[in-house]
């Protein structure tokens, strides 16, 4: 039957310092890059092993998945890379440091831009260093100037639909290696949460999630791998 | 204009041991990885990006992909694995150390087995260790029992025509990581080369060999991308 895993990319160099970092492509850490290999090592001790993955097209995500295949032995399995399970666009809080950010604009302004449903933060200065225009991993598309988690969810949920279900479907076990925010987006719609809790929902990196579906294609409820 | 980027893996623990390999799935040792990222910066350097890659299902070439597209800030490319892209089988003597064949055979039969164009070396044996019967990875393929290096390009080539040209025809820059045989096919093609001289071109691992085409796809010749 088929099955779905999500994993949310290792440790990044800006999570350990605490910045907004949505589309700029920053790396893992060393924390990170176990983080990974040790989510590919629980795939194959408990023989969950993909059989076709798709990640973003940012560094950390990509990274986490090819060092979790090598881990599972299964670094041959083929992938898609996409710009539509990036994590959500910070628009102009890109780069800022959090902490920072609640001493200049609030701690209540900052709670609503991290977490209300359908507010985007402020979008990118010009001339910011943030830019990501001329990028060529873009080119040809149209880069959200700044996501709410709902623009967020509008972009990840045609894609899951359109590319990422039907290979589903096909009784394949997919592994999505994506961000904090795409992955939001996937589990609102997959365990039905509503848009006020979504926003609370933590998911931590480098730690498994897997759905079982059945014939109908309906998923049962989710659960860490590591608890499987 | 396109242009066409050919990377043999870097060193593998068995090219180290100096064991026929072929099929079998053996890992990049340290000087390999190394080889591979100093492939990645040399592109970079060279501003020579590649924009589109395709490797092999083995490990040793994907990992070299992955770690070269990594230095060169392209890992965000699309890639696409797969078997025709493999190494030759070496059939019955995969695993086995080349002086100690050579001291079994023969330095005659070796050579012949190593150098010639199309006399395959044997099958496996019956219940052999190297048998790949069952790897998931190659479900659904007719896994060759030992290949001439006349077999190999048998199958490199129509696969280069139908999957890897019309992409390098769009005007994409391509990498293909790869291994000494099936690199020795596309080169015999691309260069030319006769059916006696080909056996005895070394590709050296790491080391980017670039081909740039013209609007009549006719390939010029073929140079090391760190004397361009």
């Amino acid at each position: 039957m088929p099955k779905l895993i999500l994993v949310r990319h290792g440790q990044s160099q800006w999570n350990l310092e605490n910045r907004f970092t949505g589309w700029w492509d920053v790396d893992l850490t060393e924390q990170g890059v176990a983080e990974a290999r040790a989510a590919g090592e629980l795939m194959k001790a408990k023989r969950v092993l993909p059989t076709v993955g798709f990640t973003s097209l940012q560094t950390r995500a990509i990274r986490t998945l090819n060092l979790a295949l090598e881990a599972a032995g299964r670094l041959w399995i083929p992938v898609t890379k996409d710009w539509h399970l990036n994590e959500r666009h910070y628009g102009g809080l890109t780069g800022l440091d959090k902490q920072e950010t609640r001493e200049k604009h609030g701690d209540e302004q900052v709670l609503i831009w991290r977490r209300s449903f359908d507010v985007p933060p402020p979008v990118l200065e010009p001339g910011s260093e943030f830019d990501l225009a001329g990028d060529p991993r873009y080119e040809g598309i149209a880069i959200p100037q700044a996501e709410s988690l709902k623009l967020t969810i509008e972009r990840v949920l045609p894609y899951w639909e359109t590319a990422i279900l039907p290979v589903l479907a096909s009784g394949e076990t997919v592994i999505i290696s994506a961000h904090g925010n795409s992955l939001r987006a996937l589990v609102k719609h997959l365990s039905g949460i509503s848009d006020a809790d979504i926003t609370d929902l933590e998911i931590p990196t480098g730690q498994p999630i897997v759905y079982d579906f059945d014939a109908d294609m309906v998923p049962g409820a989710r659960y860490y791998l590591k608890d499987a």
